[in-house]
């Protein structure tokens, strides 16, 4: 990695652009204009795109027909850096020490997306252009939960249209070890109310002739799993696509274990569906989880109430082919069907995303799948899943109808959104490399 | 009811004693020695002994050998009297309409104490004396716990050992229908604590393989019940004494139905364990509540966070003859063994009060129904059970070794705790009489 681009990346890590709060709207800013420059420097075409919020930056080559395009997505606004004091320098006054760069950002976002940029200007010095179209998004409330993405997306559809996407900002399993994502869990929620007498009544007058609503919804909330941790609605498992061998036998080769797990959940012991392990849980398994419930009185001490109400705050986290709606529909009418008459039972639906998988043995999954194994010399990537959800993955699929590659550079110790964050150099040449190589792939594919 | 006794009455009522309010410190204080002053006009020895809080009036006859010794309990104190704008009329300011008076703590305590002070003055006009030996203890704090009266009962224990107590502070089953309230229940509290991870984790990274401590919860909770609501702890029941025929007779020609129950809570459907209807699940079964619980991310929205803790608030109705410790011991261990280990179990014992009863066939308690049954004209009295505890009727059994006899004045309607609370002059009567044919009854039993 020459100095120049190493000077580069760190202006782009001194930006304090912090979305989050409202006296860094400036450095968001002047972060959003530096990318932009540095975009038309290398010989893009760059706009700043406004939004009710911060802008979007986005850069093109110029497009030729019979080309693939590829949508790039980045974001270039980063957490806060609290807690401060637990930072051992300025978290942004970059350092570098033993090839590691640290400031906050250095690899949420801004180490995954410049090492792209990187790999763009590389190419077009070395080659005078691109094997495809190029569309590069960089966004700039990704910490805030992507607000302005979708409408702007809905609104810029048309100059979007893509064949497929890629993203850098997900895990790797090791150092230098190239992972590919290639699938997500989807995810819908629901909050159960549980309503039976007007007013919280004195246990011991009404205690015994008038159903508990907190008695209810455990018992509702029980009736969810049975005693191996299987979910029971009915037709839960309808569509769930069954782990397939090659998935078992390659998770298993993975340098990630259960007591890795253990330690840092800080849990005495793991515990999960019956018949599989902790990743095949987490990365190809629905789950009925209770994110929050609450009923009757809560303060120090005791108060002998029967509660007016009880209510439960649900979360599926679904794998490929689950339907969030249908499994919405399920819940709600076995949690009908076991409630007793004796209380009242509101649910309402809550937010939903589809699962996502991607097949790395095919296509632009396999495209991938070469080109991370050709930029880490000739190392076989990790085919892993991820069991939380991303939702502009889901999206990008909805408003633009294309896939998304998931091609992480975040170590496992990078601490990212925690005091330290840090990026090796050496990912960042891996990057770069990376995009170099993805897009001859995809251009191949 | 002569106008000098009713013009008492209202003067007693004009004191806003109420216990909970430092600014009423001082009416609290005025009531007491009015109290006591009216004491000492009737001709019996009184004191104001103070406590760490309000004061407590101990008066007495002169005891003589050979006598049954019976203590009457009163309270001079009384409830706030919000929401004030409900009200009818000034609370402290009494007023009398079709022979009801309308004033906060006509019926809870004062109208229900004055009565029996009412009957000693009238049986010592009478007879120049009492058929036994009186101490007549009237406390000033039990609308805020009787935080003083344990204390005060244990230090003068000597000088209030008696063979029986009287209360009037519990209700009548409808007007004009004397009614004994010869059970009531305990209870035995527990708070119950699940830990799974070190903190609330993301639902999506380790979803399925990390046991959800408030699922964890839900399944134990729901484990105290089966389908019929019989609670499950094994040797729950074990010392419960079954409900005895002429019990289950008694309450089934009751004036009280549940319709009218259900109406008074609003739930849509009355519910309990199998087997018995709402009076008898009420006053001589014992249950198994939540009072509260509490897990995750109670606030609006969702938020996918797989919860670090999730905790419970338990009481237990106890009925005779359970033992509140023993309960709690094998709660605890139908909890831990039902608890997997993949997460803490923390149980925290709290309060407990011993469930009572009095044998309304027998000794004291039969000298009760006479009594009420004498005073009403001979209409028998209805014999009931309350769901609640009443704890100093606990306390008093602890410490000074006897029962109590609950002979309530309130009406159903009669707004104790609420706006425009109210006693019928009517009742005034009943108690005083109540009063003076209860001692002779104890002292022949």
């Amino acid at each position: 990695m020459d100095d120049a681009s190493i000077g580069s990346f760190l202006e782009l890590l001194r930006f304090p652009s912090i979305s989050t709060q409202p006296e860094h709207r400036g450095d968001v800013g002047a972060c959003a204009q530096w990318v932009q420059a540095r975009f038309q420097t290398m010989g893009l075409e760059a706009e700043l795109c406004p939004t009710p919020g911060h802008p979007v930056v986005l850069a093109r080559n110029a497009h030729r027909p019979g080309r693939r395009t590829v949508l790039i997505y980045g974001h270039y606004d980063v957490q806060p850096a609290d807690p401060i004091e637990m930072w051992e320098h300025p978290p942004f006054e970059p350092r570098i020490r033993d090839g590691v760069v640290t400031a906050r950002g250095a690899t949420d976002n801004k180490g995954q997306f410049f090492a792209h940029m990187l790999g763009i200007e590389a190419a077009l010095r070395e080659k005078g252009e691109l094997p495809i179209n190029l569309i590069f998004l960089v966004e700039g409330e990704e910490e805030v939960g992507s607000p302005s993405l979708v409408p702007f997306l809905e609104a810029n559809r048309e100059r979007l249209l893509c064949d497929v996407i890629a993203i850098s900002d997900t895990g790797m399993v090791a150092r230098g070890h190239p992972t590919f994502s290639y699938g997500l869990r989807g995810l819908t929620a629901l909050e159960v109310r549980v309503t039976g007498p007007a007013t919280d009544l004195h246990s011991g007058i009404y205690g015994g002739a008038v159903a508990n609503p907190a008695a209810v919804l455990a018992r509702l909330l029980a009736s969810l799993h049975d005693a191996d941790y299987r979910v029971t609605v009915p037709g839960f498992y309808e569509r769930v696509r069954p782990i397939e061998g090659w998935e078992r036998e390659t998770w298993a080769a993975l340098p990630m274990n259960e007591a890795a797990i253990r330690e840092l959940t800080g849990v005495p012991q793991l515990d999960g569906e019956a018949g599989y392990n902790a990743l095949e849980r987490i990365w190809a398994r629905p789950t009925a989880e209770i994110n929050g419930m609450g009923s009757g009185y809560q303060g120090p001490g005791s108060k002998t109430v029967l509660p007016a109400h009880a209510f439960a705050k649900l979360t599926f986290r679904l794998v490929p082919d689950q339907d969030p709606i249908e499994v919405q529909d399920k819940v709600i009418a076995h949690l009908r069907a076991k409630c007793p008459p004796s209380v009242r039972l509101e649910i309402e639906r809550g937010h939903s995303g589809a699962p996502y998988l991607v097949d790395p043995r095919e296509g632009f999954g396999s495209a991938a799948a070469r080109a991370l194994k050709k930029t880490f010399g000739g190392r076989e990537p990790a085919l892993v899943r991820e069991g939380g959800s991303v939702p502009i993955v889901a999206d990008f699929k909805r408003i633009l109808g294309v896939d998304t590659l998931l091609l992480g550079l975040a170590l496992p110790d990078c601490r990212i959104h925690a005091p330290n964050e840090n990026f090796p150099l050496e990912n960042l040449e891996y990057g770069m490399r990376l995009n170099m190589v993805l897009l001859e792939e995809i251009a191949a594919a």
